[in-house]
């Protein structure tokens, strides 16, 4: 695992991958990278979910001549979904067809995207990452919000909030997010907000801090709202805040009002 | 500072502010996103520095008809230039130019991006934000490191390693950070990286923590040494690291090779 020579094995430019691994960014079209929109135009196959600019896919590539598969319609379940997608990036990989992965956001910010990379590579198959724009810093930015301020904050970190605090299976200590100094932006969080923020007030968190929910940020349909972590729960329940949406805790979150 | 209402004044796609605020990307031309390069060309005046695609400019955009202002040439401190940035960006919209401010990765990371935002708005001046892909996720990613793996992380923080951990002016609490659980991406912490790594060792992270450091990522340039943590600091003086840098500090610095 260990080396002390430069690699530079991953590079930077190449169009000879089979499989580009593109983030989308937030959900607006033009959201994507420059590199991500022109392995868009140059795919054959493109795999997409609901995520990300799949809908306005047309602003981005002439979609007439490619076959498009919305892979979050899999009749299966998450896992099976998963290895499902694998299978088919491998399929048409082997096919040597030009394969474009299109995620939302960035596709290593919590999106499985390493995990195709490897299926890929036991394969045999070379996938070039095309980074992407993460919800997590972007959706709060559109709506006014920066992740950072000098002066205010040195360091913000990005949680998934998929598990509940205190589950067998969560990765997260709760008692040291609370206590990092910094941001703290939450995504897939919108169920296990209620627990989330306790977890923070209960570590020592202020339930004054200030915080923001934004749901579907970047696009037509954005809206937020301003409360604290003592009423984030509530104010997300008031307000039917449902997925995708982005939550912000932290004294940035009452910079942008 | 508290609302319940939506706030949708954020609006999305103009192109009527006077002024647009661009996250650039972590250095290759075209990782800068499709509004961003929209923004540029329809610029009369674009502040740029050191950082993000300004080398490469003139493939996102016609310069031969803009004026360019290299910010990061201004003969002043950091304080002073940034005072400097400010008058200029107003100037330039008070005159009614559409004016493009150019910065590395998102204008929001430690970026100073909302004092100029708020410069701007003390002034009455609509300013438009455009994210960028951040160099804390996408630098590691070109160097084939994921900042998140499932199983492995639910959280991950960007630290500016700028300001050493005690300094009276530090706004991280590195004991905290020892233990959230996630990965830690450090930008801005060449100088500081020996007290940074032992003040998370002091707090009980495992010296044995696999790390990774990449310079230059996304350029051509781009060189990376895999460590570990309590090796980091001594590799990247051996290997002369400097800014700009990202280190990686977690499990999935462990993956990518």
């Amino acid at each position: 695992m260990s080396s002390h020579e430069p690699s530079n094995q991953h590079h930077l430019q190449s169009h000879a991958h089979p499989v580009a691994l593109i983030g989308g960014g937030p959900g607006a079209w033009d959201l994507i990278t420059v590199r991500g929109m022109h392995r868009l135009q140059e795919a054959e196959v493109i795999l997409c979910d609901h995520l990300g600019p799949t809908v306005e896919l047309d602003k981005l590539c002439d979609t007439s001549n490619k076959e498009l598969i919305d892979v979050s319609k899999l009749p299966y379940g998450k896992q099976v979904a998963q290895e499902k997608i694998n299978e088919l990036l491998i399929e048409h990989a082997l096919a040597g067809k030009k394969v474009a992965r299109l995620k939302g956001g960035d596709p290593y910010v919590f999106g499985r995207g390493f995990e195709e990379l490897q299926a890929l590579a036991k394969r045999g198959i070379a996938c070039e990452v095309i980074p992407g724009v993460t919800s997590a810093i972007s959706v709060p930015a559109l709506a006014g919000i920066p992740i950072t301020q000098r002066g205010v904050v040195h360091s913000f970190t990005v949680i998934s909030g998929h598990v509940p605090p205190g589950h067998p299976s969560s990765l997260n200590d709760f008692r040291a997010l609370a206590h990092t100094g910094g941001t703290l932006a939450v995504i897939m969080g919108v169920k296990n907000a209620p627990h989330i923020t306790q977890a923070l007030m209960d570590a020592g968190m202020d339930p004054n801090t200030p915080a923001v929910v934004i749901q579907e940020g970047s696009t037509e349909q954005q809206r937020s709202y301003h409360c604290t972590l003592g009423t984030l729960a509530h104010s997300m329940s008031e307000h039917d805040v449902h997925p995708p949406a982005v939550y912000v805790i932290g004294e940035v979150a009452g910079l942008g009002t």
